[in-house]
């Protein structure tokens, strides 16, 4: 599959046609918007790139492109952007060679958008418009599945155009016929006159990106919707996402998913060692590094960057930050019998937690939590769990701890377990 | 794709021609040899079977095949039996569409070598025969890739006759030409007039049933065939298996799997029970524990009756069974400031040596010893740390076990994770 990109607008707006560098090469996230859509399109399966440039915008792109040998990206001129994008497509004519994916380099879609989008036909549109201004975006009125109207006036509309096209070669006859009648021809008018079919895909985090302040927004949105599907507890959805996806969108780029893991990891083996010292100091850190353990996630999907080395490593050092700080309580608050077998227990469901539904998804190939959604209504996640020695450390009754969690963890385990028992006559049904 | 199934023998060899009672519903590890066929055979592709039997014994295998709807089998009669598994499998001729599995219901073979064999073309032949007595089997000689010659008395030979076959039916005409030729046709001579080509599956376990005596010679082997790949530790490899394997072919078909695993578990709870009062006791009943724990793998894999949830099952319930025999020396032991840390990084370190792998699983959807079998070189496997604990308890130096343990298993969890730091990039590129 092929794909074009439009890159050969002016920028006006941005205040970038002065200098002629192309909006496809501003970075969101520490990652060029062209960037992106070559990783995420590539991932979708599009094999060839035409990207269409503008004569004064085309050696900033050479030079990306230089940099960037893994893509195979044919350039095409525009050589009079002022006939509008109508008149880039139509400049794309002779490479294209089959059905085509058209998408805009001024976009920024998240992954799930375009990975959905590619299977789409015609015009993609979304009928919610979760994240875009109402207002200011390009308005959709269908009929009967196709387009009937494409503009920003339309005061009847049934969604949004989100600029993200799966065409056939039949469009450039259209844009041929438009391009002879007038001097300007939007692709908007090229959509409308062909009548291309639209497919709804809604809920989905895109944006077109028209000025500076727009650019900070959308990294801000991206970082946002970068948490979608993490499977959060309460205490992470409710606070620490709010506190980390603030701060991530100033760390894009600046330090890599791993470096972040590391960093709160270091965090929470100090937040252990204070608490050996001062109890209510090592609860209050731990439940920082608890908001930054978001972080790490955050960046890597934002920046396109996760590997799943970077998830296990975060899990893993995640097992001992837990366990250090519960050590810590069992060192200084010396437990004896009963209380010592309670904080042993404490100590053992801290893992299995996590254990069992890893084992789930070795054995599964699939995510337990995504699998039985039931399984977010026994709370005992990370985020709660250090919530709860946050809360127990300052309120000054650590020694609670070890029955509250030992019951709280070995619960949820068992609860996990008959889920699992419970569904797996139909998980083997779908093999 | 098809299988036929040769069933129309008499069983002299087994005392079973007086009554008519096929060889291929003798049970084997509590699994009739036929139903072992339809499993394996399914699960490997084949949507229809079509079964050649003799006048005595079909009414046996409608009864069977009454209790196996799930299976669609095409019963042909073979008026004949005394003219030749050749004639039976002329038999076979109008019930065969297309290229086909031709096997005996007499035979036994492992999945593995189902799931490879239906994939080769014409004969499958052995030529290592780790499995079989050379002198009984009937022996290969191939020219070309191609049936030169088969038979038991072959001075010179290639390999061995595994009774399984991939053909087409084009070798219906040269069963039918030896035929008019003379009374009795084996399917040897069949294969070499009509000189099949020979596909080369050596060192997976697969016999033939002659003789009650290999009947039970075939139920050891195939629960020892079972043990392969299941990524055993040094202890197991060499104490617990041989104690295990010796025992399974008297449980399959009277407990099954998910019994074992949880008798094995209360076992297990048992011996930490006992180590409170005496710890002699205690560590001998684990290191029991530890051989009857690989019981229900065994079974599983020996009765064709795996599941996901069971290994889950299995690995959650070691986890706790671990665990509660550390716990239960540190209530005893009652260690204090470093002993007790150490004690605590045992007590996790037992759980992290699993949690690791298993996280390795769900992420790269492969297995982490499959896939780098350098893992096996650090020692510290399940099986290794109990014979450690039991040694230590009968030696009378049970403290020793906390320092012991937690270099142990945490150098292993740095050792795996090193592993596949240095892995990662492969894997990517391998998807």
């Amino acid at each position: 599959m092929q794909a074009v990109i439009l890159a050969a607008g002016k920028g006006t707006r941005m205040g970038l046609h002065r200098t002629g560098y192309p909006k496809g090469l501003l970075r969101v996230a520490g990652r060029e918007l062209l960037l992106r859509h070559l990783i995420l399109l590539s991932q979708a399966g599009v094999e060839e790139f035409v990207l269409v440039v503008n004569p004064e915008n085309r050696k900033y792109f050479e030079e990306f492109l230089r940099a960037h040998p893994e893509f195979r990206v044919r350039m095409v001129e525009n050589p009079h952007p002022e006939r509008g994008n109508g008149y880039s497509l139509w400049c794309a004519r002779e490479a294209v060679s089959g059905p085509f994916v058209l998408t805009m380099s001024d976009h920024l879609y998240e992954e799930d958008f375009v990975r959905k989008a590619v299977s789409g036909q015609g015009l993609i549109f979304d009928r919610r418009g979760l994240y875009v201004d109402h207002g200011e975006a390009t308005r959709v009125k269908l009929r009967e599945g196709r387009i009937a109207a494409l503009g920003k006036g339309l005061t009847e509309y049934d969604g949004f155009d989100t600029g993200f096209f799966v065409l056939t070669p039949e469009i450039f006859a259209v844009a041929e016929r438009l391009i002879g009648e007038k001097e300007e021809v939007s692709l908007s008018e090229i959509a409308a006159a062909a009548r291309i079919p639209a497919t709804e895909l809604s809920g989905l985090f895109w944006t077109d990106i028209d000025t500076p302040e727009e650019l900070r927004r959308a990294e801000r949105l991206l970082i946002r919707a970068s948490v979608k599907g993490a499977g959060d507890g309460f205490i992470s959805r409710h606070l620490n996402r709010r506190l980390s996806t603030a701060l991530s969108p100033y760390l894009c780029g600046r330090i890599t998913p791993n470096q972040a893991t590391i960093l709160s990891f270091l965090l929470g083996i100090l937040s252990a060692v204070l608490a050996f010292f001062n109890p209510l100091l090592g609860g209050i850190l731990y439940q920082v590094h608890s908001v930054l353990d978001g972080v790490d996630g955050e960046i890597a999907r934002a920046t396109l960057s996760r590997t799943r080395f970077g998830g296990l490593l975060d899990s893993v050092l995640d097992r001992y930050v837990d366990f250090a700080f519960l050590s810590v309580l069992v060192l200084t608050l010396k437990p004896r019998g009963l209380m010592l077998a309670l904080a042993l227990l404490a100590l053992l469901g801290t893992v299995m937690v996590s254990y069992v539904t890893e084992r789930f998804k070795g054995a599964y190939a699939r995510d337990a939590y995504r699998t039985f959604p039931v399984l977010h209504a026994f709370p005992g996640k990370r985020d709660e769990r250090i919530f709860l020695v946050f809360l127990f450390c300052v309120l000054g009754y650590p020694e609670w701890l070890f029955p509250l969690l030992a019951v709280l963890t070995h619960g949820k385990v068992l609860f996990t377990l008959f889920v699992f028992y419970r569904g797996r006559k139909k998980l083997k049904a779908q093999g």
